[in-house]
């Protein structure tokens, strides 16, 4: 199930910023115009207040890692001008050693919110998509270091292709990356250790949600070295499939 | 030198958004009304797109901390639902043990910047303010831990007075803390490990830096305990003088 009945994109056609609702592989906008998405520009399905990143949320990717699975959701930010979306290159920045892809469902939030409960989190979801939480390996250090420069570099964070309402289950979703068409992750949001619900209540509980701030969930066990060239694709049954070319800092 | 003679508020007065410039100790708007900074409601001067903290940056506090001087400025951010103007409460989460002041310079930025070289960073800034990076020690974890609960709480980046377009050295600028009237923290950018130069070029080569996005740069030796019933004041040779009360949750 790759194309989802109710999704929405934003997206660049004939030089202006539009918006457009998926039906029959189109994007429809308000003055009933029809445009395929292979031949616009997609950029990032909302304009997030903010980006919240989860670190280790899936037992096995805490394993491949070496690193002990946290106590607490181990959160940090993603800023925005890290954000692009399906299509849009990603910088692969000179000197970097490891640069991974990480395949993350991503939570589309309604805001304000404070103090949720974790049994009414949900209705704070307005929807979901897809993110790629680029990384530089090399520049995490201690996993736990502020990822500002590993994870915030400009690109780093492909958003989309598109926002969808609803996910039939959201804690029973799989997630795939291919990289040149091979398949090098593959998991399920069932494998999480702290579910949405869980996140929103944690998050609520200090720092007010707002209208579409994004919450990415973490990525499954599967990383490996991405390099200039190179085309990662990562599906989510549901919502659909966040392509991007890795491209050298040069070219970029 | 506590009342610059340029300098740019935002505040809230007769239940309207305002912008206004000081002069003679008051606050003008456009329309020629006058404003007594006492008598308004003082908003973060300005609406940063991103917060960027340091943490670590005067050798001194790493002392006080036990820890080593970082090779590379570490960074963090700050959320911007974190913000608030001077006077305004900033709360004592509960199950709290040890909460503490951070006086920071806050450089406001010139934006949309890349790659700038340290010799025209101060092209980029477009003016200074104060920063309380306030933050519960329990959270930090090991300092390095992204510390998205620690800082990040609603109500803990006091931001203002105002604005002010230039400092006479801001490389050798003095700040201090009161508490409750009582000297606890005292210190000069003259210490800085990384100047404001040095952090924009190292930032800007991975990151756009937009306009009226926030740098903060760090606090000195000196942080103390801060508990609900406290005043907190900060002040900064040519900017002014921030403060807060700090108020128990339950009373938030």
């Amino acid at each position: 199930m790759l194309s989802p009945s109710s999704a929405t994109a934003r997206f660049r056609a004939g030089g202006t910023e539009r918006v457009g609702t998926l039906r029959d592989g189109r994007l429809l906008t308000s003055d009933g115009t029809a445009y395929d998405p292979a031949e616009v520009a997609l950029l990032p399905p909302v304009r997030p207040p903010k980006v919240i990143g989860l670190a280790l949320n899936y037992a096995d990717h805490a394993a491949e890692l070496k690193l002990d699975v946290p106590k607490d959701p181990a959160l940090f930010f993603k800023p925005l001008t890290s954000l692009i979306g399906s299509g849009e290159p990603v910088i692969y920045p000179e000197g970097a050693q490891y640069m991974h892809y990480e395949a993350e469902l991503a939570v589309v939030l309604r805001g304000p919110a404070r103090r949720v409960r974790r049994e009414e989190a949900y209705r704070y979801v307005k929807g979901y998509t897809i993110c790629n939480d680029v990384t530089v390996r090399d520049w995490v250090g201690n996993f736990y270091r502020p990822p500002v420069k590993a994870k915030g570099w400009d690109t780093f964070g492909p958003l989309g292709p598109w926002m969808v309402d609803e996910l039939p289950a959201p804690d029973d979703t799989e997630l795939r990356t291919y990289v040149n068409g091979e398949l090098r992750q593959q998991g399920n949001t069932r494998n999480f250790i702290f579910g949405v619900p869980d996140l929103i209540e944690y998050i609520s509980e200090f720092m007010t949600l707002e209208e579409d701030d994004v919450l990415l969930t973490g990525t499954p066990k599967g990383i490996s070295p991405i390099r200039p060239g190179d085309i990662v694709r990562i599906e989510i049954d549901g919502i659909g499939a966040l392509e991007n070319p890795v491209v050298a800092e040069a070219e970029g």
